[in-house]
């Protein structure tokens, strides 16, 4: 299995699979594609020396156009599964269906809740005392595909949307990995609207027990 | 500080939050008003020798009036916490006002995931991976007010609505008397859209870290 993996920005998550990769953990990130060719993302790709490729927006009509031109360098890189790590572009069906089931996104907020752009913000504004994020197949619509996995954090009272997406991120990282070691591993895939793992539920890649203590 | 319980159900948080008084980490418990004459949180009510009032919406020609009647109930026992539990009516201006900031609603989701009924089953339905309960203030929106204090439970492979609802209750019955000794303690009230704390961060009934292990 070979990953490819779409950025528009700093490319943390980006680092943290090629960290995975580089231990193993992970499959070869075989090509790296964003529409924004100043993003530091692109500068992790090149240092770790993966492949990459800029499909500047600019340069098409239409959405469908950049997305088939997108696919199209995926494919030539011989990529199985595509990974989200900040892209900021929603994707249409010319991108979608050639990976169907092999398009993954983490987001930085417990789906359902705050899709969309400005997790944090939004979780800081509703005044939610859990936040965390999600890894979740990819369809057309806003962060609105089958969840794969979540992770929770506990939001303080001091804290500013920088603060909470920061302690949002170090699940991120953490959990971005383990989705795609699972998707590798054929423990989870998408079936229609839901990801259904095929190995028993005591290793089949849930959650522990979060047991949030409370304070006194 | 005297509180009022209000239910239509099984009675299991009147039964934490009576437990909570029985020990002193929550003031006691005044009255139990129920829609409901025939439900078994009024024999728990009973049994622990707590007053009871049943409030028959049937006897009302609108809902104001028996909000009216269930608020001059509350007020009659000089309550000043009214705590929902388990109380499957919306209630209006004319209960809210009398006692604004001073009620409680406990509810299965990670609110505002999963507002309305049967939380759990729409958790399940929306395959998410982490599910859980909140404490808030209650306003005249269904499930919409400040939000106190929430919990995060798993949800495995393998649940049905029942055992997710179930994992779910454990944590309600912790959260909701904590939420109510906060409350009591002066160390957390509504203001306006917010619930905001008066001491400090460190102790001020944040969630800890629910730190949720991924299974290898």
């Amino acid at each position: 299995m070979r990953i490819g993996v779409l950025v528009s920005g700093r490319g943390s998550n980006l680092a943290a699979i090629l960290e995975a990769a580089a231990r193993g953990v992970v499959p070869e990130v075989a090509l790296v594609v964003s529409n924004v060719a100043t993003c530091p993302a692109l500068e992790i790709a090149r240092r770790a020396g993966v492949a990459t490729r800029v499909v500047d927006p600019a340069v098409f009509a239409v959405r469908p156009d950049h997305d088939r031109a997108v696919a199209a360098a995926l494919g030539a890189a011989r990529v199985d599964l595509v990974c989200l790590a900040g892209y900021v572009r929603l994707i249409g069906a010319p991108l979608i269906e050639p990976f169907a089931g092999r398009i993954l996104n983490v987001h930085p907020s417990l789906l359902p809740a705050f899709p969309g752009l400005h997790a944090p913000k939004q979780a800081l504004d509703r005044g939610v005392r859990i936040a965390g994020c999600t890894v979740h197949f990819v369809d057309a619509g806003m962060d609105s595909g089958p969840i794969i996995a979540q992770a929770a954090v506990p939001v303080l009272p001091e804290d500013s949307e920088e603060s909470l997406a920061a302690r949002i991120l170090v699940e991120e990282h953490r959990l971005f990995p383990a989705a795609i070691r699972w998707i590798a591993d054929g423990r989870v895939r998408q079936e229609g609207r839901r990801a259904v793992w095929t190995d028993s539920p005591r290793t089949a890649g849930a959650l522990e027990s979060p047991t949030p203590g409370v304070r006194s």
